[in-house]
């Protein structure tokens, strides 16, 4: 009726679930029809189920749904998922293979070979390794980077494009509700910093690659990119804080590299998507900028804030990046990325308003590359 | 007649000059003779001057103490130095031409080619660069190195003997007391992290290089070592966390990294130094440690904590370090500097219960290489 | 043109200041026309003079204004005064001298007994002591209660009405926010809390009983309410929290007192004044509510947040109330007192849209009692 | 061999039960003989079941003791319990009837009619009541207050005894550390304050009752104290905070509230023990403490430091109490509480190098109430 797409949150209790549904509530080409999570919570009202964590009310959908179990429904053409890794892995396939779109914030997929792993402004047309997925063309699992991997990935972007980018050194300062809910215990936030996230530098080593890799003959070809990472939690209720060292392969002036951030409008640029913000980095001139408290809301929180860009006298700049970690890192991120499918018709998704485009077909990913993209 | 050395603290009501007053109060060498601070403070009691800040209480003499002029007097042979930068350039000269010992914490003479900027485990033998500085061989100005240099050193040192450091990056999480007080504003620091910290990252990139320098021909000739510093704030008390990643001169294996840690004496050992920790150097094998509230305190706040080696992609290796900054960054240290000057008897200094040591001659900086250190 | 009101912002570069310049930057009935400060500002830029502190971004007229004396002009019909107390006694009076309405957070004049000290809900008749003024009939001074009065006032006001109050204590956990920027230092707030703020306990105990009290004769006679207050200062960035248990002249059930606070409109409630909101006080039903970081943003940091309302074993009830204490409590109630001042056309203010009233007359305090409100 | 009494810990890998291991680890009297916990954790290596959560170093015996399960050990003289309230219950009863004497720091025996509940500085001859318990006048179960309730009864003693209390109205701003490890989430706690500690406030409303109350005819009658409470957390490690107001039974002017503090030796005062501060209460007269951070570890943290004594409006005196919740709110209250028991000699305990007592026997509480205290 409403002509939106209806769609369903899997994890829906949890502290990413809770940003899908808040931002699912009013979106203007979604519909949430399903709120899913684990056993525990099936068949409770979804405010008795989720302790609601955020400072703006829950949706009205949500006040009323009950929970349901993260089985799949004919009637969800998309699923988010928030899931645990462990759930997410079978869940996910599930929803897939019954013909939904699951886009997915689990990591459990991301590294599959035939599995897209996609920050839309970067790599939208990765979505086409969908097709080769094994679930006859209706259903498929997209994925979103990890939380940090998502900022670092937007800032190296655009020196990719222009100047190559030929290792990377990040150290990150994150916030506590990238860990969920409970999450960290105040006793070791509260006047301290953990110099440890359990698997998060391996995850910020390899998603990039794979990202900023170049899609031919159906896979991925790995970006050469080499990568650390040492990351750290400290006490910040939102936004990841990265510390960035890059060494070029070709030469670049400070101007330029601000130039290429100011110049990067982002391959969906134009694309009318709904989560998309109006400019994907920007770069504040301050010289103690970024910070999280003062910059994780920039666009909607869809937007990484830049600043202290200055030469490196190991590699050759230095800079710090912020990214609001449950909105563009997590719920935002992978709503966007629905939304780039939505728009491009994959499965047969159809954005409101919009031509319907034909089904699915081997041509997609060239014709992304081709055309608006 | 205690046999004590009579010592003043200058910017004694500050942050770090609390500390020394606190450690100095019950110090087996020295005695506490003179409180001296800015011209507001004068001719109150130290106690209304300063806001005691720290959970010890303050010791007696500083319960009726009235704040002096920071002016020589005769009577003090060392002048512990808290003072601010800009202060200190003439106060610290005024007092060594006057005949005292300034071992000071203050950035202004750090890197005078004629002033020791010395971690005693590290460098003692720069102490004798002293006999150069014009003050007629009887007072001197000796340095302590920023707060986070300290901790960067002392993990860097063993490897620098061992292996050579190439180079190494770091990013700093350091802590709120570092500032002083008040500081950094709560507005700054609760659910928030401050990128920047004026002045901090050239002085991580440059005293590490003079510290780690060898004294040849009456000079210090920097090493080599090539660095880079991203430094922040967090909401710690205190306590600065260091991500360092280092590249070696001769390859070593992990298990080579920590023994050559673990059997680093530091080149105090065995002087009976009274603020010398039992090790200054401590490795811990938990995953997530060291973090600043649980491990600051380790060798009452002397040893640096180490943790977390492992390879780096872009390096040789990752690791992570934590000195507790007020302690062992400043007036920990400052006071472990003049202990070593004073057991080495520089400008007559002489420890109690030692045998008095020949004035503070030439061959001062051989004696100290050739002998117990 | 735009027939809005030209207004100043006084004290403009602070931590209320700015709050005030953010909401007036794209408010419907007023136009923000000059920036005014300490002398150390005026003439700069105003983002150079103020270190802009609010996660939101500073409007357009702040981004090229340049920051202006304290000094009447003219064209301002309002000056919005976020003056520190001192300043604000001659500045606010020059202002209403020269023919502007002051609306004041300061607490300079807010105990004269000609000067209104209103919560637009609870006492909006008291604007009419302005007539008093000694301006002419054309400027006056208005005036905003103490950040935690208001929570108080606005929580008390419907109980005072229905059941009457004898007494009241409150225990507050004030936001860091309230003490301005750089206020608090971060080494008294991380792991700590101060149970001191100056003079605010005075306040929560005197600024009741004239909200409270009834305007009879040119004068208010106050409110017999006895009240008593600790005040404490906590790491919360913004919302204050008030444990509060009360004695009421009447009795009443639990469901009364609720009642009494669900069915309270507040007395601007129908005047279509932009920054009222929706409901003035909201219950939450929550054991473990109000919490400032998920409640201090209800109507836009404009709505009272109350919850755990139960029987005290020494009074009659004990509830805990929250506020958002720059918003609602600072420059959120100003706006609100000006719009009120504007609605009623106190001095020949006319709110855009509306019939321009009578010049303020004599009758103006009847005029809002019999009518409106 | 040492003559130390062998003691066990139940429930020692939790937060409580670290203190309590880390206390007796180097205690005078008893001699850590055993680490229990729940079945999850034994058989393993302590340090491996235990996450150490403290600053300082696990005892000796900590590094190579296996966790047992919670049963009895004739070897064990008394049983230090940080059991949680369930399965204390039943352990606690199994571990007395055994012979041993339980300590226990859990809620679930306090007010049983036969179980003391002691502060040792005000009821100790409450310690009495065991005698009356049905374990053959071996084994016996004595009991700790709550953490809050410790900080605010020994604020209370001396006032009723001198003055007579009729009421106190409390409002806590307790530490993270009292929920346990991990307990509170940092999200709960960061830029937050939360207004329920469930079961807290009714404790603080009954305990202070009982241990205020006159042990007569093998019983306690309470005392009729009125108290009110409103609790809540706050982002602080150790310390809570509790803000006071107080009706006396008769007037007191100010100098005699602080005389009867200053005067107060505590009723422990020249036994000896090993745990009691030097001063129960100190009275801080800086306008701004105690805080917690600052005042926490007054007295090895065994102090209950007090400030701000001002007229209460309502009441007749305000004031704020500070204490350590986890010294002697939890562990150090437990062992000071068992040191007593020692010095007594209930059920045969001998403290070492004292003249063992008669086994205890029906004279006991009259004893105690007639000699040394």
């Amino acid at each position: 009726m409403s002509g939106k797409i209806p769609v369903a949150v899997l994890g829906a209790t949890g502290a990413v679930g809770q940003r899908l549904v808040s931002l699912l509530g009013s979106h203007p080409w979604f519909e949430l029809a399903g709120l899913c999570a684990s056993e525990r919570s099936v068949g409770k009202p979804y405010l008795e189920a989720a302790r609601w964590l955020l400072p703006s009310p829950p949706p009205d959908f949500a006040r009323w749904a009950k929970v349901l179990p993260c089985e799949p429904d004919a009637r969800w053409q998309i699923a988010f998922s928030a899931l645990d890794a462990g759930p997410a892995l079978d869940i996910e396939e599930a929803f897939a293979r019954a013909g939904a779109v699951v886009a997915s914030n689990a990591r459990s997929h991301r590294m599959r070979s035939d599995v897209p792993l996609v920050v839309p402004e970067v790599n939208p047309e990765h979505l086409g390794l969908a097709e080769l997925q094994p679930y006859g063309g209706r259903g498929a699992i997209i994925t979103n980077p990890n939380c940090s991997t998502i900022g670092l990935v937007l800032a190296l972007a655009p020196l990719a494009e222009r100047f190559g980018v030929e290792s990377a050194a990040v150290t990150t300062l994150q916030a506590a509700s990238g860990a969920g809910y409970p999450g960290m215990s105040s006793l070791d936030l509260v006047d301290n910093v953990v110099p440890l996230i359990g698997g998060e530098e391996e995850k910020l080593e390899t998603e990039p690659r794979k990202i900023l890799g170049r899609l031919e003959g159906g896979r991925v070809a790995e970006s050469g990119i080499r990568l650390s990472a040492t990351c750290t939690r400290v006490a910040v209720i939102d936004g990841h804080t990265l510390a960035v060292s890059v060494r070029l392969r070709s030469r670049a002036a400070r101007e330029e590299v601000l130039e290429a951030w100011a110049s990067w409008p982002g391959r969906v640029a134009g694309l009318g998507l709904p989560s998309a913000p109006e400019r994907p980095l920007l770069y504040r001139e301050e010289a103690d900028r970024p910070q999280p408290r003062l910059d994780r809301d920039e666009g909607r929180g869809m937007t990484v804030v830049l600043g202290r860009l200055r030469a490196c006298p190991l590699a050759d700049w230095k800079f710090v990046a912020l990214s609001h970690n449950t909105l563009r890192g997590a719920a935002g991120g992978t709503i966007l990325l629905a939304e780039l499918a939505a728009s491009r018709g994959l499965c047969g998704l159809k954005a409101p308003g919009r031509p319907r485009r034909p089904r699915f077909t081997r041509s997609f990913p060239i014709d992304i590359i081709r055309t608006a993209l």
